[in-house]
């Protein structure tokens, strides 16, 4: 192997270990705001609040890693989508971050007032939506198309899951109007939780795309006949 | 001029005019989302779906052509984050549209009962998202970095409405339970339009650092100083 192929393969290898460090991150985010949510306690906020920093520095770390090796290896096939899944699962990890963040805000409002109901369903859906992250980012280490299918026929779990939360929360919104605030935050932490999943399935589609070169984005719907 | 930079030329236009054509999919499909909402009509929806249709198969498009850019010519500076920013806005649009679709669902619950209240608020959000689609994508097109700013800059407009409209649903919610599940679906819509005035701003972000190959992105939170 000559040099300047090994060196290429150091700066794919890189770039891997940014996103996996980004995808660790991630996780531990939704961890500790659906633990915030749980234990009533805001003192995970600050620790969140940092972790969102090093995501951010991580995002742009990695576009400009991917251009520079766009620019100066003019990689193709495998290597150029490996690039091009790069920067896509770079934005994701950032928005499940964002999302995260999304939820710890409405842990504010929950924590100001006395607890609506024990949490059951809500954490249960983080807990799939994060696998669902983590199988994602190992499909793309992994280059495991199999893993990634996986993760999106995860999706429907969540949905599901979604569903009977927020038909719950309704009745007791319909039930008591006392409740309606701590209801809407609790419907609010279920939607940021079902597009964590979202997020999940966009980078196992890019998963799926870069080791295969197909694109099954929109799969389901032309699956479904949805669409013509 | 020689006939291999002519012809790069032309597949870089090609790729511009393929994101304008899904940039006025996605504005369409807003204004259609609204429509359907403000007049209680359902029979814009196979329209909306006909354009999602469209827009997705574009997305493939814009992604294949790039990829056959980046692996064929081997873009530098400029051109290389201009395919770049490419890929990005295509993922933008897109979502927008998705988003248009997410707010017909909601109309299809409000359509089943009695109306809630004139809507001011909601079409008046929808109008400055849109606008900031439209300007975001112009500054892309003109390559135009003052245009893009001022999308960044009216983002707060749609916060500050977004918050205007919450708080107004939630008193109609408290006053009678019956309106819950309709002031639910409005508070869902105004959400659905707060995320197309977030894919705005990141298409600007994408815009200012394609021009400039200054990475914008986390600056107002930079700015406000949320994060160290």
């Amino acid at each position: 192997m000559d040099k300047h192929k090994r060196q290429f393969d150091e700066q794919l290898d890189s770039l891997k270990q940014q996103l996996l460090r980004m995808a660790t991150i991630a996780e531990t985010m939704i961890d500790l705001s659906i633990r915030s949510l749980v234990d009533r306690d805001l003192s995970l906020l600050e620790k969140i609040n940092a972790f969102e920093a090093e995501l951010n520095s991580l995002q742009i770390a990695v576009d400009e890693t991917a251009m520079a090796l766009m620019a100066t290896q003019q990689p193709v096939a495998i290597d150029l989508r490996f690039i091009f899944a790069a920067t896509r699962i770079n934005s994701e990890c950032e928005r499940i971050g964002d999302l995260a963040i999304n939820i710890m805000d409405n842990v504010q409002t929950l924590v100001e007032q006395p607890e609506l109901k024990p949490l059951i369903d809500i954490p249960r859906m983080a807990e799939i939506a994060r696998k669902m992250v983590t199988d994602a980012l190992d499909a793309f280490v992994k280059e495991d198309p199999m893993l990634a299918q996986g993760v999106l026929l995860t999706d429907d779990q969540v949905d599901n899951l979604r569903d009977q939360v927020m038909r719950e929360l309704l009745t007791y919104m319909l039930a008591d109007p006392r409740t309606i605030e701590r209801a809407m935050a609790l419907v609010f932490v279920a939607r940021h939780i079902e597009r964590i999943a979202d997020h999940a399935t966009n980078i196992a589609e890019d998963v799926i795309y870069m080791i295969q070169a197909k694109d099954v984005r929109h799969y389901k719907q032309r699956r479904l006949g949805e669409n013509p």
